[in-house]
């Protein structure tokens, strides 16, 4: 299958060519607007021409051989057609028809399944079905079904979406540049990681845009992810589903299987992959990384506005999405004292106050100067452009920009307005051609500004990119009872106190001597998971005695609770003090693999959900990430005066689970280790349980 | 003073009348365009004729007497202007000129005094000074600074602003329309709170928008809220000073007194205050609120829309922003079905799929459909509308919703767009008039949803709707003892255990045997903060001896912990078990009055941050709300099959507490209670620290 016959096509032929409104006439119109003449045929058996264009009765009538099938008729049509461009050395096709397995119904899947197979046997790449088209703007191929007036859209953002209603909004919308947008409907042949694996390699697509509802195989995706992690290509996600009722929704849309949603937040961290959470976040997102003539070299931001209001919202909204504000050193200081009126303090967010805004050469060097001190990685300047120019002050602040762009130490410089309306073109561009984008409205504005710092503050080098992906079907669940699963998780260095299975009044005398006091006795049984409840655990046992008793009676109380239940013994284990309880966790996703769980026991992750992810394999920057990213990090940390504890060890751990949990992939469903202290040295787990696949 | 002279006034004069670009040029040429004739008059000395209009030299030429003066001169000629305005009648000024206490300096804030004093003297009521004017555009009076093209703003919002800056951005948005627009730079005579109070009494302002940096008198500003509460016209206030940074700039731009932020907040909370967090979120908050014929019945939102990706995106925001989405009832669903194309599913979100949008019959049906559910309080339907339109959908759509807003029972809708951009005024327009309002991009939508929300949720007969502010200085900090602040706190109803203070080792043998074991002994000192660290503190004393020791040991540590500290003895208490462990806290802030603040103890507290603030005086649904609102509510409502703790009677100590705090409120300048355990049935207070303020 040859992607580029798809998307980079000689030559392309109509089927279902028409002069009506609809699939047929839209895209006769797109094409004959926007592509040359000797690159497109028509075809439709009832008609000669269309729009004065000459039409062929079939395709077998084309004077020579085409690359691209564009198929405009109805869905029991398709596949014939398919053959038909087979023949005519067709190697990729684009469908419009909707009826496929979006319908949900038995029908509509077992036709998707057919389409499918037939591009399989034909060798076709296919987009869609139940798509729009797309356009390629770096060789001008458009294959769009939507119609709109005639606009200059070439760019260097690479679009793919799963719906084609906001690869319209994305495309009507003035600001978006692109080089592809793609709407790739039920992506069942040409799936959206091809696509993204595409738009990676391409040299012309400097950002990528998703809209995201789910992927079919994960290894291609992470491998995409991987490279464009590698060559530093951001990546900007709109993947919707973070809510129960948006993954149904996501699921009943394209069909597509949506894994947990927070298992993506931990992929996407890994590969430093932004995700957004609306349009306008992602649109605005990639024109600026877009606009932008290069990066900041660090996350830092100064922001610079004319007035006292609008830097005290730039404060706030600094704050509430977490973009850190550079501290001004005190050359800085000192010249903006020099330069900016009296009244104004030289903070940041800054207050130039709107005199600055009059003078080309004054605000120029208020730039300058905020731009050379060095905490300073990019500058926002706060200005509200709107369509109708009416306060000369742009005109002067364009100016400035113009002339301090110009030097090629400049830092990246964004313009962020404060109330929503289409901005001026002319402006807009200018800006644009020294690499200033001007950002949406301040909320929005202040997401992108947090996006691009995340990208900018990602180094690839730090984590592990890989994902493990299990092969088998990993829903069943098999629990071990705690003396195995202890045996399987402290094979893999995690410490555990000694622990003795015994099965025998003698044995428990035995063990009690040797292992000596406080003992704990608990039952170990696959089938009884809640063993305080079942009266199946005794703590601080002091003598022989009182661990034989214990052994009678947790026997005893096991078979009332579960009379059938199978007992491999009771484990005597030697009590441990007590430390700072954390829990570490494995969940086996079926698509993304497994995904490790740290954070701290009992009520914290109960009531307060304080508990971070990551997708194995984890590397050990990836484990200190997970546990600094905990609110209760203090905790380990030394609180109210208590000695630090040994987050090392911790971390540690987390690594070796997950070095567990990849090597156990195809048989693992999840596992707990609850719960771990750690210690002012080492840490010590006590309980865990590893439920099994099989 | 009297505040209609100055915005509802029947003749007013422009002092410093000009031609050129500036104040006076710019007033000029907004007086000529807005008022009628016989309503200004302008003077100049140097001019007969502005714009040919008669000038005069003075204002004391003027043929009858004046009600406002609008003085666009420098600052040192202002005072005098005032004087000869008041000789021609004025009772009101409006005072352009900067350089008063926003500058920082001592002569600015000597001049400002100055200015005030000849106001008061002169019973004149000034907007200003470094302020931008007003537009009354019920009136059409204009004393408006900055010029813009000729444009119909006549509307419902009545807006103050505490920056020109923002008041002008406001103004220039095309989606807003005024009642008043205030620029009220440093209010200094007429104050936030007394346009507030106007505001709310007039009655063609129907919603009330604020930019508010801080306030001068808690008391009018607290009346002028209640008095919205009771009468449900609700105010929409943008105040900066979140985070740090913000309190800083709010604080130098105007020179206002921000007092604490959070308290703030709890202010806000009583009096169902909406607080946004930038200009657009106000601007967009108050149109829909203005446009919307009527508020929903109750909070729960129905969402409509025409694809899976923006259903999706609905889904997502919604839950990210907190909405509350209805669940539809069996009708509904069946209706729906019955309506939509087989492969529609019939979920809220609701994805409508885009066939609907070009039938302007069933579109109007799934309306009624949905608006017909009970539980559904209002409509947000999805779609994009542009400046240009080249979709005919956004007809039939609102044709559709032409014929179902006719009904006098249609519930409110709104419309959502995904990407930014100017609206197109013509359907915006016949959209406003049907009472739906286009609400500014999805993300920024949603916050206006959970606005609209949460003012329909609020109920102001729950809430206490006083403060209380203390009179004096309540900045000096003077500890009392343990034993003392105990006494205190008891007298308000929060039980303590049985506590004596001894003084002998005779008074300790006495108590000891008559109070019982086990025991505890605490230093009792003002002058010995932090107890356990003095080791003054000893627990679980269960024989005489061990309280013997313990009171030597006590008196013996606390004297080398703080040779001259101030002793009143040990006390001695009945030691009691512990429960959920709980704090109560006051903090009394200088403008706002005494906070109250409830949380979970420990780590909670201090780690996680999870507490909730009331203002006093905080009324039992208040207290209820503060306690339901912390994270940790879960652990008293029964974790993990515990039963229940006794949440009434920690709710009624909250309610003493702010008793206590109100009673004393000019003597406290904090109060802790920290631990108070919570049990199945009542609760116990271990220690407090009441810090006075004398």
């Amino acid at each position: 299958m040859n992607i580029n016959k798809l998307l980079k096509p000689e030559k392309i032929v109509i089927v279902g060519a028409s002069e009506k409104e609809g699939f047929g006439g839209d895209t006769c119109r797109n094409v004959m607007t926007y592509m040359f003449e000797d690159k497109y045929y028509f075809v439709n058996p009832r008609r000669s021409e269309v729009f004065g264009v000459k039409c062929y009765k079939s395709i077998s009538d084309l004077p020579e051989s085409i690359d691209l099938v564009v198929i405009c008729t109805p869905v029991h049509t398709v596949e014939d057609i398919l053959q038909e461009a087979k023949d005519k050395g067709a190697g990729a096709a684009v469908v419009f028809a909707s009826g496929y397995s979006e319908t949900g119904t038995e029908e509509g899947i077992e036709r998707e399944e057919s389409l499918i197979a037939t591009c399989r046997s034909l060798d076709i790449a296919l987009m869609g079905p139940n798509c729009a088209g797309f356009f390629n703007y770096n060789d001008m191929v458009s294959s769009f079904a939507f119609i709109s007036e005639e606009r200059d859209r070439s760019g260097s953002v690479g679009f793919v979406s799963q719906s084609g209603q906001l690869a319209l909004s994305m495309m009507d919308s003035p600001k978006m540049k692109f080089s592809y947008a793609i709407s790739a409907g039920n992506s069942s042949v040409v799936t959206m990681e091809e696509y993204l694996d595409f738009l990676v390699e391409d040299k012309d697509t400097k950002v990528i845009a998703m809209y995201l509802e789910g992927i079919k195989d994960t290894e291609p995706f992470v491998e995409a992810l991987k490279k464009a992690a590698i060559i530093r290509k951001p990546i900007v996600v709109l993947k919707t589903g973070r809510s129960q009722k948006g993954q149904e929704i996501a699921a009943s849309h394209t069909g597509s299987l949506s894994g947990t949603d927070k298992v993506y937040d931990a992929l996407f961290r890994k590969f430093g992959v932004i995700r957004v959470d609306d349009l306008e976040e992602l649109m605005s997102t990639c024109m600026a990384m877009a606009i932008l003539k290069k990066m900041p070299d660090k996350p830092k931001i100064a922001s610079m506005n004319l007035s006292g209001g609008e830097t005290g919202i730039c404060a706030d909204l600094g704050e509430i999405h977490g973009i850190e504000y550079a501290d001004f050193d005190l050359e800085t200081v000192n010249r903006l004292n020099d330069l900016l009126p009296e009244y104004a303090s030289p903070n940041n967010p800054l207050d130039m106050t709107a005199t600055l805004s009059y003078d080309v050469d004054k605000y120029a060097e208020a730039l300058d100067i905020v731009m050379i001190d060095p905490e300073v990685g990019l500058v926002a300047v706060g200005y509200t452009l709107l369509q109708e120019i009416a306060d000369p002050a742009i005109k002067y602040m364009t100016q400035s920009l113009e002339k301090v762009m110009r030097d090629p130490k400049a830092k990246p410089v964004v313009m962020i307005p404060f109330t929503e309306n289409t901005r001026n073109a002319e402006y807009s561009e200018r800006l644009e051609k020294v690499g200033v984008p001007v950002l949406p409205t301040s909320n929005y504005a202040f997401k992108v500004l947090k996006n691009i710092s995340d990208f900018v503050a990602y180094d690839a080098s730090e984590h592990d990119l890989e994902v493990k992906v299990p092969s088998g079907n990993i829903g069943k669940i098999n629990p071990l009872s705690e003396s195995e699963s202890k045996k399987i998780v402290g094979s893999y260095g995690i410490p555990f106190p000694r622990t003795e299975v015994v099965k025998s009044l003698n044995q428990v005398e035995e063990l009690a001597k040797e292992m000596g006091y406080p003992l704990v006795a608990k039952i170990d049984s696959p089938d009884i998971m809640h063993k305080s409840d079942a009266g199946c655990v005794k703590l601080n046992l002091n003598h022989v005695d009182e661990v034989v008793d214990a052994y009678s009676d947790i026997i005893e109380n096991a078979l009332k609770y579960k009379d059938d239940a199978v007992i491999n013994g009771v484990q005597l284990s030697n009590m441990v003090k007590s430390g700072i309880e954390m829990i570490i966790g494995v969940k086996n996703d079926p698509q993304l693999g497994p995904c490790i769980m740290c954070g701290l026991g009992g009520v914290f992750v109960e009531v307060f959900k304080d508990t971070s992810l990551g997708l194995a394999p984890v590397s050990r920057s990836e484990a200190e990430k997970m546990v600094n990213s905990l609110k209760g990090v203090k905790l380990l940390k030394g609180y109210r005066g208590s000695e630090p504890a040994d987050i090392d060890a911790f971390v540690d751990a987390i690594v070796n689970v997950s070095k567990l949990a990849t090597e156990h992939m195809n048989s693992m469903t999840e596992l707990d280790i609850n719960p771990i202290f750690v210690y002012e040295e080492g840490i010590c787990a006590v309980d865990a349980l590893y439920v099994r696949n099989s």
